[in-house]
């Protein structure tokens, strides 16, 4: 049997990576025991809560934690009538809490997730883990066998290109999920018991010109590389689907690594997932996301992106106008997430103004 | 420290997979010891085995092993003139035990692999697990983030297109090794001491449009499939490069399995590599490779076959022709390589008339 690492009395790491420019976003409508566990290793960072749903509701965050929490209220007030663009009752608000970050990079977890263990027993420092795939390059261009040839004790093999051996940087960390795997509703529906026990010890590159199915639930990031691409759409409250927002973040982070040559990472680290969450809810969700997803996929297959978009901004707005032109035919939802995707850069570009860009990475 | 297993006492499966539609095929220039300590698994199957070298030298096969030997002598009355396509002091000529063979598969199997132990100490039965690989699909058009999601305790994640879950045909299983990896004489003279010792427990399929370095010592196909490209080119004596001959094969196999949408997998099974070649004489056979192969890859990563090419022989003679026009200039090395190209295909069929090929399907 699976079961969550136990966490106490484990030290907090004394110097955290990058301490001082990673913020963890967590989206939230209960309280955040879950930290309780992740506390060795998560204690340390700056976190961003984004508070879902009720905003009068108190959300507790345990003690000794550094945090700045944001509700709906607070989202609204800060972007006025752009607020349209953040989702509304759906873990898909996240997006504001990269918004608003002024960090390089972006750890985001759900508030199921606990601590995993490797087959050794020990408890897996998933953040640790997310910095390691994000500070060293990705590999998209040439398969490499062995996995990831820049973990210790791995290498290119034989065959492998010496001019590709440098890479290229990693924009992107997913990570993986022990106990209840990332199903859809009628997956889960048929394998209501499946468990997954299988920790795999690697970590790999996309593929360029591979599409995958990003999952949000353990998600770290580099903002300065991608963030603007890091939208999770309109999902939730008055929209006619949800839990495609992590999807449509990652097919859309996927077209424009590829386009942009950077490198998106997935494989280790694991996080314990605890709960499955209700599968009758979940196809009410879904459904449409089935069936839309048959004419999506392709359609991001082929998105060609222009020489001309050089910046994730215009890489994103190129896609905005493909979307509107080539998704609308599928629903009207389309057009207005086309529009949303345009609010979505306003808004980015507002609160983070290219020349604090500029001076953050500087710093 | 890994070691190999000691297969001692383990018990001869009373029922093997596909006992007589498998074949296994090993190049050698010594004794098969090594045969001894995979006994409980190979067995009851039947060996094709090359003899590379000196025909006259007399090779050992463990007793109880059913088996066919051919030597150069044998090769060149079988083929004739023909015989110029398979190559001479090079593991390359295992790629005529595949012509020969009447099989449906083809396990392949260097001399110096033993029998690898899984993280539990449990000796991993190779044969076993790429017959699992071969017999369920693969799925190159879309990545799953669980690896294998036909695999017992996995399945599709959320987000995975519904009309790809079919999966295709899987023609080529690429198994991996511990201990010794496959490393080039560089990174062999570089890193003499690494080891792999990370057991990853995936199968995974390589996406379509993605090329990877394939190793011939671990290998297994579907010879109905993918059969006729599976030809280890010119290396070895009178040749001026050793050492890609399974590279070449890896290339043509999987911009011929991209076009006629089968699969290509790698990962498990591992087997143990006892003994690291001398990296001084690698680097001799290598060198040219080393350039030549950062002008090869484009060329395949940007062949296109025509939609006339529908067979597997077909796809073969058009990728020869285009070896012909594109790489000639790079070495007239390539002009004789796409020649051999035709001749191991004249040689196939007349081994393997398409009757036959088509009775063998039926059975």
């Amino acid at each position: 049997m699976v079961e969550p690492a136990n966490t106490v009395g484990i030290a907090v790491n004394p110097t955290p990576l990058l301490k001082d420019e990673l913020d963890i976003v967590i989206p939230t409508i209960r309280n955040l025991d879950f930290l309780e566990m992740w506390r060795p290793f998560l204690q340390p960072y700056h976190l961003i809560i984004v508070q879902d749903g009720d905003p009068s509701k108190k959300i507790n965050v345990p003690e000794g934690y550094d945090y700045e929490l944001y509700n709906r209220n607070d989202i609204n007030r800060i972007l006025g009538p752009k607020a349209s663009c953040i989702s509304f009752k759906d873990s898909a608000c996240r997006c504001f809490g990269y918004m608003v970050s002024k960090k390089k990079y972006i750890f985001t977890i759900d508030d199921d997730c606990f601590v995993a263990k490797d087959p050794s027993g020990k408890a897996v420092n998933a953040l640790e883990q997310h910095i390691k795939n994000l500070l060293c390059p990705s590999t998209p261009l040439f398969f490499n066998t062995l996995y990831d040839p820049y973990r210790e004790g791995a290498d290119f093999v034989r065959g492998y290109p010496f001019s590709l051996r440098e890479g290229v940087s990693t924009a992107v960390s997913h990570g993986l999920w022990l106990n209840i795997p990332d199903y859809d509703a009628p997956t889960q529906l048929v394998k209501p018991k499946e468990r997954n026990t299988r920790y795999v010890d690697a970590v790999m590159t996309i593929p360029k010109g591979t599409l995958f199915p990003m999952c949000g639930m353990n998600l770290a990031f580099d903002r300065d590389l991608i963030g603007p691409a890091m939208y999770f759409g309109l999902m939730g409250d008055g929209q006619p689907i949800g839990r495609y927002d992590d999807m449509w973040a990652g097919w859309c982070i996927k077209v424009i690594c590829d386009h942009l040559g950077l490198g998106v990472k997935t494989g280790l680290p694991y996080i314990y997932h605890s709960k499955a969450s209700n599968p009758f809810v979940n196809l009410k969700k879904e459904y449409k996301g089935i069936f839309w997803q048959e004419e999506i996929i392709p359609f991001f297959q082929n998105a060609k992106l222009s020489k001309e978009a050089t910046t994730v901004q215009q890489c994103y707005i190129e896609l905005s106008k493909m979307v509107k032109e080539k998704l609308s035919s599928l629903d009207p939802y389309f057009d207005k997430l086309a529009d949303a995707m345009v609010t979505w850069i306003e808004a980015w570009d507002e609160l983070n103004p290219p020349a604090a860009a500029a001076a953050n990475d500087k710093a």
